[in-house]
């Protein structure tokens, strides 16, 4: 960390890095959802795959599949019809199966170390040696392009996710190289690494493209920094700067292919914000998923780099995306016809596509936005998606997934086992089982705490290991001890976040009470001074039930309120309440009482008043009259959002009638 | 009027029957939608029907056109997209276009009538030399199954139209006839009527079955009333009798070809409501064109034959229909699934198919059950589909066409010249052009005043001539007078409907006034007495503005009103307001002033008031927030929905926010 950074770039400030998985390990609310995956989420991610003919497709060794239903005709709309996946005839082969074999080997590689899983373990290992023998002897890799569509290499990068397979695959090998120590993936993801690195860049012979889907970047900058190999970090670099430049890569790609660049089916680059150079983008467009790895990967560069002028690009699209754009859930991408941005607050809760995935890589790029110092303006962000947003695409067991996460309704809509274009069960599984990396930055001389959360982490500080103990029930409690443990007495600064939605804290070291307006900086509390073994840090957060009003813009919800408590935004299901959810209209100073109901869905603080029904008494025959239907009391009682559709299917409603 | 009945059937009650478009001029509102039609749509629809290429199916003398599309595979959604229909490589054969073209034969009668136009008379004539041309030998007449798909008649009843292009054809006949006098068209249909009449009914030689898209049973009861041949009522009958009996036709036809019965795109009987008896229906179920002509033929049927088992069978799904599933403008089936019904009070706003189609044909229902008697429970809801969900569909200048009719609107949803389905286009042209019919019903010794409005009306009773004139600023104004004429003093009953949601009315005849509450039955103010030339009645109706709210049940509308006047819904367009109409409130207590404005819109009355905005003001940066917006006064103003999008595009939105 203390290297000195290369020659073409200066480092004006701190850079934070997330801890690795290993280095935290999560206990309580996060340890439970960690289980589960652990538990049931890897496995059932690897035996998807193998239902869906992944490994036909990568072992060398086996006959190469049948090519069945190509990638463009599949609509994201088609994918989700419910369907069940794997019956006779309705396997399609995909050409980003590697990609979801990646997140698959990442989800894996954390599980792994969470709870030892030989047997899983020996079947990632042949999945890994399958990569291994299929690689070329130039470190190309591709099952798509190796066995099904042999000789296309590099020539459709704007549809056709080469790049972004590489990506996944290498953050896979990263992770399986943390969590284990097996370097097997992690060498033969950097030999393909180099070899893209002899295909792509600003010297003549090489490429001037990059992936329509955007994940490269933020791969090789995780794989830099475990190999400290600078190339990829460059590599990285060059990806994000020759986005979107002219003469447009795409055009050309697509006029060498003997194709019109018109003859594309998502009409505008805008689809995959290669519609202008990045540092000129300042409205979040396009694909969800592909903006919100794109950001992460500028994020990155930003602050490997001290890059200011990628730095100002991200807050532009940072306040784009949260005045604008973002589902109060942190939930993003309202549109299934892009699965992504339409217009400013456009917004619908019923029809919400809010991928799981885009949540998952809104808590990306928040997290490293965070590399640049803290700040809970991010952190705020990173947390409400984590809560939200992404971990409601998972159930409760691990064993289920949502794709889309609306925020209304009528009972139809419930998890499924898989996805024909299986992008966010994994995403979401290494999502949890990696969330020890999420609540910790470490810098030159400071630790910052983004998360609170029963933990115990093991971190460094210029060479000194410093061994946090977090105690807390968070989220359903505000109180948080840290105990601190290391060996020497260590001057740092530990930063703690003082969370944007908290109107009132208080912070002591030792018992003593600290001035936290004199030490708070960008919404954290930096505690400067020698730490020794023992010392004890106290926070209590207070965690209020709020509730919020959209802008008035936001058509769909006029009128209407919802419920946040701490980090959780809440909901009221069908299961939970007497009457249809639209009838309820919670007056504004309705009172309610928060409650820890342990048996409730793993243990979950449940919101509960007596708000107002608008009874169907008096309505029988009728549809329409001029007398306003009458007012009846009704206790009503609202569960996290994240929690939702766990039990029998029925309602859920978001953003409810206000007073 | 008074033959008597066949011997099989009783006509325990007066039957109603509406007058002939010539016996009504219609001045007023309704005149000026009239001469739109005459004006402009008439020539419109020939126009887009030849360029749609229909004369090419229906000549024999032109080679057979290329089969281009085939009707399953083009999905209502895929029609609907927009896009222009007749650029090169785009033009598709339908297999109903003879329905359009019966439409449009029926839009030009009238039309004609209203204003002589030899040109168009002249190729409306040239159509129907092509029909009696292609009629064959037998009196089978089909341009898709002569032309098209020859040799496979009467194959497959459930999907291809083949009965309802002959009602729309016999429709098209009897308007002409009554129109011009000309027969041609009415011995060309009467002919297939014979050899439909052969080929299907209860004998053992003829085939049980009944069309998927039910029509043919409402235009033979209108070629029965015209030719007074008593088969083509009988025939009808038929037809609705054998609906939904087992074993079931669509089963036993699909096996005959060699189908799988399972194998029907719409999954459900339901969809053409043949899924069980008529008699047995209880709710409106499936396609709600289909549903809504099955229905009017039912009525026709109840009418004719004194059926009391169709009518309480008619008056429970009219309940159902009124209670549960019909939007507030008169539309209906908010689905483009199914182009129909889903659940009970499942009215989205912004996604409502709402088929001008559907209106129109609720209208049709709605008229018919009047056949059984004046009931303002069935006049009111003919009254509100014709003013508002139908009309919706048609331009002020009658060139432009919508086919879904949403109550709520980003701007987005505009008026179009033409639709690949054009089956909305001629609906609502013919349905308009014949407004005098609605207005009126006559039975023995009495006159029924269904709709009011500037109109002069020629009427028979009992074998005299009975002159009505109407003059009334109706509805812009309730004040109602009405002059009889007639050669000699005459005993019946003029019955004047007392619009159920008119709250005050008085009522007068030659200056003296009438005890209503003394008269009225079923609604309709029942005036017996011996009328003389010269005689006047004086209506006045309160046209109060009135606040309606929906059931509790109805999801979107939690919380909303509508405004309402008279028989006209009105709606907020952006065009006319200041903010967003959704960020609009309207508190219960707010004064809404009624004024015509003469030169908007072709002159209607708007309603104005001061509401209250949700301000913007202090949301710069800023999606959610604890503290609601201000609320600051607006004024805003209201239109007719029917006159919606007929300035610069933009929002709409019927449903306001309560206060």
């Amino acid at each position: 960390m203390s290297a000195q950074p290369a020659p073409d770039r200066e480092v004006p400030r701190a850079r934070f890095r997330p801890p690795s998985v290993p280095q935290v390990d999560v206990h309580g609310f996060w340890g439970s959802r960690v289980d589960a995956v652990a538990d049931k989420t890897a496995d059932i991610l690897y035996e998807r795959c193998v239902e869906a003919g992944m490994l036909d497709q990568i072992d060398p060794d086996r006959p190469v599949p049948e090519l069945r239903i190509p990638f463009m005709s599949m609509s994201p709309a088609a994918a989700a019809d419910g369907k069940p996946l794997f019956t006779s005839g309705t396997v399609t082969t995909q050409m980003f199966w590697d990609s979801d074999l990646g997140k698959t080997i990442e989800t894996a590689a954390y599980s792994l170390y969470r709870k030892p899983n030989p047997a899983l373990e020996a079947k990632i290992d042949a999945v890994i040696d399958m990569y291994e023998k299929l690689q070329q002897p130039d470190g190309y890799l591709s099952s798509w392009y190796q066995r099904m569509q042999p000789g296309l290499r590099w020539t459709n990068l704007r549809d056709c996710h080469e790049l972004y397979c590489a990506g996944h695959l290498i953050e896979g090998a990263v992770a399986y190289y943390q969590a284990t120590g097996k370097r097997k993936l992690l060498d033969v993801m950097s030999r393909y690494a180099d070899h893209i690195d002899s295909m792509f860049g600003p010297e003549p012979e090489k490429k001037k493209g990059y992936c329509g889907h955007e994940e490269i970047e933020l791969a090789l900058v995780k794989l830099a920094r475990v190999t400290g190999n600078d190339r990829y970090m460059k590599l990285a670099k060059y990806f994000i700067d020759q986005r979107g430049q002219q003469p447009h890569y795409f055009d050309e790609e697509a006029r060498a292919r003997g194709s019109d660049p018109k003859n594309f089916h998502f009409k505008t680059y805008d689809y995959n914000q290669s519609h202008k150079p990045v540092r000129e983008q300042d409205k979040v467009v396009g694909h969800a998923v592909r903006a919100m790895y794109l950001y992460s990967g500028m994020a990155d560069i930003a602050t490997e780099f001290g890059d200011d002028t990628l730095r100002v690009a991200l807050d532009r699209l940072w306040d784009d995306l949260n005045s604008k754009s973002l589902y109060v859930t942190g939930g993003l991408g309202p549109s299934d016809k892009n699965e992504g941005f339409t217009s400013d607050y456009d917004l619908p809760n019923e029809t919400a596509y809010a991928e799981t995935c885009a949540a998952v890589a809104l808590a990306f790029w928040a997290n490293r936005m965070l590399g640049m110092g803290p700040n809970t303006r991010y952190a705020d962000v990173m947390e409400l998606a984590l809560y939200n947003g992404s971990i409601s695409g998972l159930s409760l067991d691990g064993s289920l997934f949502f794709y889309e996460n609306p925020l209304e309704s009528r009972g139809g809509h419930n998890r499924w086992k898989w996805h024909r274009c299986p992008c966010c069960p994994p995403n979401v599984g290494r999502m949890v089982a990696s969330i020890g990396s999420y609540m910790y930055g470490v810098a030159d001389g400071e630790i910052a705490v983004h998360l609170y959360g029963d933990a115990d982490a093991r971190l460094d500080i210029g060479g000194t290991e410093v061994r946090l103990k977090q105690q807390s029930r968070y989220p359903w409690d505000g109180a948080v001890g840290i105990t601190v443990d290391l060996d020497k007495p260590t001057r740092f600064v530990l930063s703690l976040r003082i969370p944007g939605w908290c109107r009132k804290a208080s912070l002591s070291v030792n018992g003593e009470a600290i001035d936290l307006a004199a030490v708070t900086a960008d919404g954290y509390a930096r505690i400067d001074r020698e730490w020794k073994a023992g010392d004890t840090v106290s926070l209590d957060l207070e965690l209020a039930v709020e509730r919020l009003y959209a802008h008035p813009e936001v058509r769909p919800d006029a009128g209407r309120i919802t419920l946040k408590r701490g980090p959780l935004v809440y909901c009221l299901e069908g299961i939970d309440n007497t009457v249809a959810l639209n009838r309820i209209k919670v007056p504004g100073d309705t009172p309610f009482e928060a409650r820890f109901e342990p048996d409730l869905l793993g243990g979950v603080v449940t919101l509960t008043a007596e708000a107002k029904d608008d009874s169907v008494a008096g309505w029988s025959g009728t549809l329409y009259r001029t007398e306003p239907p009458k007012s009846e009391p009704v206790p009503i009682k609202a569960v996290p959002y994240y929690a939702w559709d766990n039990r029998e299917p029925g309602e859920m409603l978001v953003w409810l009638r206000g007073g």
